[in-house]
């Protein structure tokens, strides 16, 4: 695979295991993806499948999975504590490997005018690929949820990108829409003062003058007597993991605090960690094409 | 593939492009391989084949190469710069993933004895796979060459571990062994004394009392106008890169030159980047399997 492309769409159905199997086969059955996981959260009676593929393999993918799901889930029969607005409530496109995001929002209008034109189901642009600053958030799209729509689409601001101006009556409406891998990353401090994770949260995130693309939040982790600062790093390209960590060491300092360890929860890019080795090692000319295992997955 | 072994056989050939290009076939041919590379020097009248694949693909590779090898090289007609005692000259077993160097040792013990019966070609097992002290080192093995191992295996120091105990009349003998991956790693330094590279070389180096699988010696950049030092790291799980770099940073201090970068020649398991990662950001618990990619070459 020389382009890889991350799709992890979120379909509202976490309680019919014969539904999610059929709809995760679906996927599977499609030629140039392979399906990495299904994980059903039966009180949110939601779930999440992460597929990987080029561009052309994605798309085929993300069209039988809506064929699956329209057919299976019936939204005016579903409930669940996780909101939501779609039978596929959101599609999230995620450059791995040899495309970008810019590549990423191009398949999105692709796979998005597909879906508005084969299934009847309006679809909204998100995140980058977003054609207003209103819908870049998700959470501002899915306000109102599946039974709010109908009313919603009745104000000019939320005519869809693509397919019909009112909701779909059973699978309701998708967000379509690319961005940058999400790492979360966690750093931890050699102190139980919450004060200092807290203060060094607010110095290194966006929101607060810190890093562009960092989320964080001061946590205790009680039953290891620290805490920690717990970070999502938004885009690792323009914030690299070792900026964020040298950062937090720096800060912690000026406290007298020491940084204890960091890690890694869930899937990371290869290259989020070769890029640290490259700061620190000082690597000069380094291409990902000598990472033996990168050669392994041109076909 | 979840197990890669790394295959890097030389041939004595590299003028006849046909039959390189048909003994590479015969590789390519063998299920469960993947050929990476193929490189000829025809001055030295040799090729190095690079191929990956799980043990049992491995064997069936390395055998579809000796049939097609021996059938296409004469060594009575050979003639090049580079020494050598076969027509397949030395076959390096390199576990890369999900495999160990135990792995690769009993490989080559069955490899080996698969070639002596099939082929009646001698095999020495050499490096890690090595019967005795004598045997561990290729050039001792390889000693008088082709031309002179009639004569050398009179000698029951140099009994075979498989094959008859003469050399095959064509394709001469074999070496067969499991090393470490070796990675090309170097430092450059903003001086253009000679002296100070030399002389961390040397405090490095294995020989010289430093690191156990480090060999270094200092070198000359006349057209960057800096000295480097040049490294082979053996076995980068048990001596790190990272360690190393701290060391050449540490001793270069002492006499007021900066590491101004390093650079990793050729190809490196994953695993020696991710280390250095793992290193420097303090990782806790980190697992191979969080990298997407590597999810990816599990089939």
């Amino acid at each position: 695979m020389r382009t890889i492309i991350e799709c992890v769409p979120n379909i509202s159905e976490g309680q019919d295991r014969k539904a999610v199997d059929e709809i995760a086969a679906a996927v599977r059955g499609a030629a140039g993806v392979r399906l990495l996981s299904v994980s059903s959260d039966p009180s949110h009676n939601r779930s999440v499948l992460t597929f990987v593929g080029d561009a052309e393999g994605v798309r085929r993918a993300v069209l039988a999975l809506f064929a699956a799901a329209a057919a299976r889930i019936d939204l005016t029969r579903h409930r669940g504590e996780h909101p939501r607005m779609g039978a596929v409530d959101v599609v999230p496109l995620i450059p791995i490997r040899g495309a970008t995001v810019q590549d990423c929002v191009a398949l999105s209008r692709e796979i998005g005018a597909a879906i508005g034109e084969r299934h009847g189901i309006p679809v909204y642009l998100y995140e980058d690929s977003a054609t207003s600053e209103l819908r870049r958030n998700l959470a501002e799209i899915r306000k109102g949820e599946f039974e709010g729509f109908p009313e919603k689409m009745r104000n000019p601001d939320w005519k869809p990108d693509f397919g019909p101006d009112r909701p779909h009556p059973t699978a309701g409406v998708v967000a379509v829409g690319a961005r940058a891998p999400l790492i979360a990353y966690n750093i931890n401090l050699g102190t139980k003062d919450i004060a200092v994770a807290d203060r060094i949260a607010r110095s290194i995130r966006h929101i607060g003058g810190g890093f562009r693309y960092v989320k964080a939040i001061g946590v205790e982790l009680a039953e290891r007597g620290c805490v920690q600062v717990s970070i999502n790093m938004t885009d690792y390209k323009k914030t690299p993991l070792h900026r964020v960590f040298e950062c937090v060491r720096s800060e912690a300092e000026r406290f007298g605090v020491a940084v204890v360890g960091s890690e890694i929860v869930g899937m990371t890019p290869a290259e989020a960690l070769t890029m640290a080795a490259e700061h620190y090692l000082r690597l000069e000319n380094f291409s990902a094409e000598q990472v033996l295992e990168t050669q392994l997955l041109e076909e």
